[in-house]
């Protein structure tokens, strides 16, 4: 998550891990047939980042040496992002699949050689933080050799119990079906996450059994292996929050929802106002400073850049844009991909730039679309101003100069450049170089007949009698 | 409601009623002055449709063969809405209102010769389930005189409680002013809504009486006259926010809110993503098919359908359009009643659409007002495009071939019909027909006047000094 | 708060104070770090109002005599804006420093002479109700030396506590460090906030001690002195929401939720549809008439009055606007100040108003941009239509007289009087004045060039392919 990016740096908090190496598994072969879409599961996004690539940044975060992600059969499209955000990733098929530590075998290939924790990751489970894993990671370098993530959630249902020796270590994970009545009732719940030593992951993994109903093969069994073999069995417990898994679009919303509030927080006690955090939504890498305020009902995507001072106005739709210190946004205002907006800009009500830059102090602020235009410091570009920067078959620039003044209603066509200074009258049509502190009135000439609108009116109303 | 409309067809999953025959009894008359509105109460909307006509709607999802309304007196409006819902249904008058057993009564010629089960709803309380309803009637079905819903709210306060015979079964309701400590200590409480078997109905509604505080007939005492009878009442439990009733309008927000809920989880579940459940409104015939997406911030009114793999934008407000498989609309798009979008088409930012279509792939991204018109495939529409379909009297149409391409800040003088091929200059005022392939151009030439600004600026700049 | 304002007039219903004097003191000099902000926390806005003005107001509501705000070193700011509410509200200046006890000891001086009650309140702490102050006052005027505000969180955690004497009433307050567990375990809180009978307060305020760690007065421990002193001290409860205090943007942000929360529970018991109310945001000022229905999505800011039946439409952004009855706004509308609505009119969508007027049953639909105009009744402004107000120095007027018909695409180029029942043709750029039941037309002829796309998209072609 960026939110980890963000909070999590080379220098980061995370001080107990990153002694020894880490090697990352993350299990993304699921089917998500409850997401009813075309699109496998793991690719659907959280703040607007597919809930794969959030886990490969749980890892990244924690410094992980290397990361295999097991995808399943014909699952193309789930490779070709795990190798897009990170060209080194290893990718391990599971065909078909066989469960949670037959997955873990397909990727022991790609760990060869490896010594240190290996961290089995869920890339239906986002929203974890490296806080807790780092945890998890610190029980294998301290010694165990296995450690498992617990969670008490509020309602236990039939989640699989983790079930403690007296020491407190675990002793070993019973599922709901098998469990007594007394291992019921204890609220504590397996997360399903666990880090394992290699050494132990190595060892144990083979021996694992398919002799189960599902006839797969469980994950699940070999913490208890590795007591039986003598080794440490820890728990690391988390927050329910942080465990929830997706399986159908109402816990996509749900998850999406607790990764907004912990943006909306955050940003919140760094010095942003929020005037309503429950209708402001963030991308996964927005970046604000100080003394920014967001008025209610403001959308960012990705790629977003907003310095000290700046005002977003209700009902903003803000995307890949950078805005500089004082300018003020919105309200109705539609930034997209290629905009920067200048230091005490302003971009109004039914704007749209895109691929556009206005310097210091210029000014759009009406009913106005900037395609692939730059505008000089000091510009005003009148209300209704349109570039028409496509001509069916490709884009062309604008070019505006400093301190020019653009009438309301002008249409400027694409190629062209006004000068600095220069003054378009209302209205006008701009097909030509404009020279600088020149007028450019391209319109036609006002023509009136008197009495036509009287004459008019009465044509009508006697058609109107008549039918 | 809708809701309950869709998924509860022909062969919907209520398999344990409809065996009998049903008739439904609606109380509509209550005059609502805690609404403070002038419209009557039941006319009040949850999401876009009057309560009686949810409640109508749920009397038709259970096969109901006849519905009666008691409306009280002058309450025409109320009477309209429902024969325009039901152009059989019957309408009853309470005049003036003398408790819910005289209302009662009034239906009963309306019930002449029906035989089965007679089901009383409330119009103010609009989010009962067919589901619970189904299991109020089979009680009737099997052999009781008359069933009762009962709910269990987390604090019953001064509602009326259900009190039961040792067997589980109702022995009476009892207003919670007449109840002893015992029985207010019990949670069941009475939701108000009962079944009853018509000749029970019809054999002790006579003999109630107004001999209390406020001289009026309860239906309430019914169950316990029908025991002393030697009936059975039985008692079927409902959610307590399917029996929320509506007395003012911030229980009518409330139950908004609910039934927004139940659509929202139902799209959720059957493949479409909300990015933000609780930002996004729906009519109670909105339809959407699986893999669309659907921004935060998004309001859709009456007679909306869309097709897979459409995305909706951000702050996008639609309204009796059609969406065909993979357009996109919005952000801040406004398709009205009458749009239709085709296939893989655009609707961008800033649009406007009314009784319009764009064939497949057509595309108005920005900043554009279509009224009236027809948009071939492949055509595009620049931005700042305007048909001008009023001229003060009449609307007319626009109608725009295939792969046109129509410049920026166009006005489109209607009636008009461009071929198919043709461009459209920018900032263009089209009142003649435009052959097919050919240019047309209205617009005014380009004229200059250097310096002109600089000095402009020279002489305001002086003014402004010396004021 | 606007919130009290409208509930509390001259007649309002706090019965039981306005009989003695009242002084208020206000805390005002507190650094807010935690806000992470350049500007003074108390200046930080709920409902577009700074906090400071709600406490004001809160005074203003209980008829107080006089207002002391206490601001620190340099908050100039703090000063203009607290005499910017009340001119005649007096200013102490605490430097540096050193404990609320210390605070009111600087705001003494301006208190002199008066004999009655007074009221200490906190510039963060905006959301009592005077209802719950009036208690406190109306026991000192009951004869209490001290009322000391008390509540009773959900977790007391580390919160002062208020140690009742046997008859109930307060013995003393001890902070949490110093309590005993059995003082701990009690849940009633210190709110900080209290009421002091002038005499008593001139009595002990300068026998309060900073013998303690951080060398600081604490006004907390003058009630334990007045008891001493033979005097009474008692103890008034608050609800927790009301006690909130706002020490960081997270806080900030709590408060305003629960600001918006009561405003909107008390438009709708006052007989405004909401139809969501957790998307509607109010400013403290807002008056809405009954039967006004506000749809989702909509903002309010400052100074805006709408009448009886309006309508309000999704996505609409409204601020110092007056709505006459039956009009109805949006979507996406922005009605920026200085704008009148008339009755039936209609402003639509994209379209922004300023500083502009529109007659009975005026209309702009679509697109359009109306700064400093006035429109006549019954006037239709087409879709695209701009008012060029600006030339780059000034701001011009454009006036529209009555049932005129302003064509699509317009551009009006103020200063510029169109006279009533005009009609201007779609796409004009009008300049010069338009007579009275005139038509104007300001546009190019339509020329058209037969073949010319065909040929133009062949050239394209090729060009494509060659590149």
């Amino acid at each position: 998550m960026c939110f980890l990016d963000r909070r999590i740096g080379n220098n980061g908090p995370i001080e107990e891990v990153g002694m020894g190496a880490l090697a990352c598994i993350i299990l993304a072969a699921g089917h998500g047939t409850r997401m009813k879409s075309a699109r496998p599961k793991v690719l659907h996004t959280i703040g607007h980042r597919p809930m794969l690539h959030h886990v490969m940044a749980l890892g990244q975060a924690l410094g992980a040496d290397r990361q295999t992600v097991v995808v399943g059969s014909g699952a193309e499209a789930v490779a070709d992002a795990a190798r897009a955000f990170d060209s080194e990733a290893a990718i391990a098929v599971q065909d078909p699949p066989q469960g949670t530590g037959h997955a873990v075998q397909m990727a022991l290939p790609s760990l060869e050689g490896f010594e240190g924790t290996v961290l089995v990751l869920y890339a239906d489970t986002p929203l974890l933080t490296p806080q807790t894993l780092s945890r998890l990671i610190a029980e294998i370098e301290g010694g165990a050799a296995v450690s498992v993530l617990g969670f008490e959630p509020a309602d236990p249902g039939a989640y699989g119990r983790l079930i403690r020796r007296p020491n407190g270590d675990l002793d070993r994970i019973v599922e709901y079906k098998d469990a007594t009545e007394t291992e019921r009732a204890s609220r504590l719940c397996n997360a399903g996450l666990m880090a394992v030593n290699a050494v132990s992951l190595r060892h144990h993994l083979p021996s694992l059994s398919n002799d189960n109903a599902q006839k797969e093969y469980y994950l699940t069994d070999l913490p208890q292996m590795a007591v039986a073999a003598g080794g440490r069995a820890a728990i690391v417990l988390a927050a329910s929050e942080e465990t929830q898994g997706v399986n159908n679009r109402a816990e996509l919303a749900a998850a999406e929802a607790t990764f907004q509030r912990r943006l909306r927080l955050e940003m919140m006690l760094a010095g942003v106002t929020l005037e309503d955090p429950d209708s402001t939504y963030f991308a996964f890498d927005t970046q604000i400073a100080e003394d920014v305020t967001v008025a209610p009902h403001v959308v960012f995507g990705p790629g977003v850049r907003i310095a000290a001072n700046v005002r977003i106005e209700a009902f903003s739709h803000i995307e890949g844009a950078v805005i500089e210190e004082g300018a003020v946004v919105g309200p109705f205002a539609r930034l997209r991909p290629g905009t920067s907006v200048g230091a005490a800009a302003r971009v109004g009500n039914f704007v749209e730039t895109k691929n556009t830059s206005l310097g210091r102090g210029a000014k759009a602020s009406h009913l106005t679309y900037l395609g692939d235009a730059e505008i000089g410091a000091g510009s005003n570009i009148g209300a209704g101003t349109i570039t028409c920067n496509y001509d069916g078959y490709e884009k062309h620039r604008t070019l505006i100069g400093e301190n020019c003044f653009v009438g309301s209603n002008s249409s400027l066509v694409a190629p062209v450049t006004i000068g600095a200074g220069a003054y378009i009258g209302s209205g006008s049509v701009i097909t030509k170089t404009v020279e600088p502190d020149s007028l450019a009135v391209a319109r036609g000439r006002q023509l009136s007949k008197a009495g036509w609108a009287a004459s008019y009116k009465g044509r009508m109303e006697t058609k109107k009698r008549e039918s």
